[in-house]
């Protein structure tokens, strides 16, 4: 007798089998290219001690994390990776060699309001290098190539990485005289995109007070727009009046031009001056990343260069850069907005053998030699009827299934159907797995992510 | 200035890169063999609710928990794959097709009091068979050999899956009238292997209350040793004195001559009928794994069948089968016994380019074009000495220098260090692709354990 209802929280993500296939060929091109680029795997603790997790403090945050005590430890669930990559540097200092290249995918916990697409278990997916003591501006260049690759490899043509530098930013609003405003102009700024450039207007004079003619200003510089090129050519004309916008615009430039060195097209990057990123952490090139398509669905990655990302440990300038993917919330719009692929092979194996014998031994050989050919395979057990066993095949969606019936086993042969065509051949092992074997090429062409 | 001391959770397990690399590539082999078998990878919640994880009752595991309020809400961390199993089968019943193969690889969490080699957050490598009613005697066989195919793939040879089923135990109890005691005789001959033959007699007679007759027939039963043939031939002459032990013979006798066929050989693979797992949740075949040259580490690798996964949350029998390694434990014994492969690749990247010239975009073409070709590959854009790129590159392991300088980018070639060896040549792109996948070729051989 059952005693309780099951159920899974809400704003936990639990899939069934065939999304969860999807989702695992997400994060295998994720692994992959993060590789491809030297960057070493971590996995740290998803529980931490409180007081470490929370040295920076956290306005909202705090609010959002699960904290609890087990005997006398005040704990934590990790809210983010950068906390305990911070951590984790400043532990292992002496220990790692810089700059330091990782990447980290795993779960981070806020417990938020529960709504249609938020979630309060999700993985984040970031990379980052970390210098000791300096960073070169190639690095820069180099996080926003990663994505472009990460996207392509996924299957996403129609994206744009969007780039500012901080330094430009606050170098503008130094010669504005706006430096001690300059956060809050730019948390102005960044709502641009929803309220347009006349209410903007409106609440930087009135409410950060900022004067008539250095908020014409800002509306003038942040309209500036066009190929890299022209934008590039557009900030020169404030060269030489600041000297933090100097180097910004030197950064921007050297970016720039090393992404075309990195193979991402123009269409993929863009210089873009209303990209502030809200948080006062980073100080020199900022990233987003919008679906040209789906705008409303914001930034799908974002990130930046920063001074120092483990002060609150260590008493050493350790600069980076690096970049997020919230991938839970992007794997959920992207199948909200039908865009995971379904002609991906989303069955849990390529072949299931029908033992059509009493005795299976024979059956179980086949199922063993496919396996040894790198064939996913099933051995379907059960004594049912063959309708039901066809019926649990193409339910699942096996591509093949391997008939091992007595005419099968005295010619020493496998009778293979193939479920999309209906075609049945009785062949030799070895032609099974090159049958097998070019239909799964051809089905794992695709991406996990179509674009309509 | 740094305001806090960093530090890692006592019991929780943090990496260093280098063998983290090491866990990656044994996770990655498990998840390989899991899929070659056709088990669908799953992928639940860490946080589940409280009252349904502790549905059937704990004992020692409730005083273990992770139990927390959030808001309103009485959370539990999860302590084992199993139960969030159960209720994701419950659950999602009506939407899975069954014979339902998963395998999960995911942390559990127990806060048992820290010591050596005991961690309170641990990866856990589940595989289970769940049938629907019924699920055939072939998949009780099936289990030990991809953990044959698992064990052997990771690089060892020295192990050996011991197999008992519990019908036979049951049902020789059954025969010697101890049915009711049975339990508390299986936890008593348990310990067998710790406190010896005389002991256990002791124990039987003094604390269980077995007469001596029955306590001698015991210790002849668990003395039946041989190979499997000689054992199930000791087995056939209790058979016919108790149906439920016929029926685990037969059963028995069906895993033994199916292992063959699925190529398992005698000596990785023994019946044991002193293996009975503690758990009262068993019911038929049992199994241990002992690795044979470290006795004192004990089963690395342990399940078994079931009758009745999810009787807590569904008012439907499912019979299941399934086998949990205890992942974080066993790669850090495998670590302390020295048996992790240092011949193994646990640099982040293949190939380190240097760039030796101002402008970076040649040594940024170049790495384009190794990574294109699948060559993991960073670019050490710091200004350093050539002394401290070289020792960047060889503290990390990374195999091949690729140096960018002004003759190089002017003959449109690359000079490609072998740290190795110390050859040095100056290539074309495709002969340096060609040079760095031979030598990986030959470094990608060897597995992740290593026995000596």
């Amino acid at each position: 007798m059952s005693t309780m209802k099951p159920r899974t929280l809400s704003g936990f993500m639990e899939l069934l089998p065939a999304p969860q296939q999807q989702m695992e060929r997400f994060m295998s091109v994720l692994r992959e290219t993060y590789s491809l680029y030297g960057f070493t795997p971590l996995d740290t603790p998803i529980i931490e001690d409180a007081q470490i997790l929370l040295a920076k403090g956290g306005g909202e945050t705090e609010k959002q994390i699960y904290r609890f005590q087990k005997g006398d430890s005040d704990l934590a669930l990790r809210f983010d990776l950068t906390v305990p990559l911070a951590k984790y540097v400043a532990l292992h200092y002496g220990e790692l060699t810089f700059p330091f290249r990782r990447y980290q995918i795993g779960k981070v916990y806020r417990g938020e309001r529960a709504q249609r697409g938020r979630f309060r278990e999700f993985y984040q997916a970031d990379i980052d290098i970390i210098g000791d003591g300096k960073l070169d501006i190639m690095n820069e260049a180099e996080i926003p190539s990663i994505i472009y690759k990460t996207f392509t490899r996924l299957g996403l043509r129609r994206f744009q990485i969007r780039v500012n530098n901080r330094k430009i930013l606050n170098g503008f609003y130094a010669m504005l005289g706006l430096t001690e405003q300059s956060a809050e102009v730019m948390r102005t700024v960044d709502k641009l995109d929803k309220i347009g450039p006349e209410k903007v207007a409106a609440l930087l004079r009135e409410e950060v007070g900022v004067s008539p003619e250095a908020t014409d200003e800002i509306l003038r510089f942040i309209a500036i727009d066009g190929t890299n090129d022209q934008v590039m050519a557009a900030l020169q004309g404030y060269v030489g009046r600041n000297e933090l916008f100097d180097q910004g615009y030197e950064e921007l430039g050297t970016v720039v031009r090393y992404l075309g060195a990195f193979g991402v097209p123009e269409e993929n990057f863009r210089v873009d001056l209303t990209i502030a990123r809200g948080l006062d952490y980073y100080t020199g090139t900022v990233y987003e990343t919008a679906l040209l398509d789906h705008p409303e669905i914001g930034s799908v990655c974002s990130g930046g260069r920063y001074d120092n990302l483990a002060g609150y440990y260590i008493d050493k300038p350790l600069p980076g850069v690096g970049i997020s993917i919230g991938l839970t919330r992007l794997f959920y719009v992207l199948g909200e907005q039908g865009m995971l692929s379904e002609d991906m092979l989303t069955a849990p194996a390529d072949a299931l053998v029908l033992p059509m014998t009493e005795d299976m031994a024979p059956a179980i050989t086949a199922a063993t030699a496919l396996r040894e050919a790198g064939i996913r395979t099933q051995i379907y057990g059960e004594k049912k009827k063959f309708k039901a066993k066809m019926s649990y095949c193409s339910k699942l969606g096996i591509p093949f299934a391997v008939l091992m019936g007595e005419d099968e086993v005295a010619q020493n042969k496998l009778s293979v159907k193939n479920f999309a065509t209906g075609e049945q051949v009785t062949v030799s092992v070895e032609e099974a797995v090159a049958l097998i074997r070019a239909e799964l090429t051809r089905r794992g062409e695709g991406t996990v992510i179509c674009e309509k």
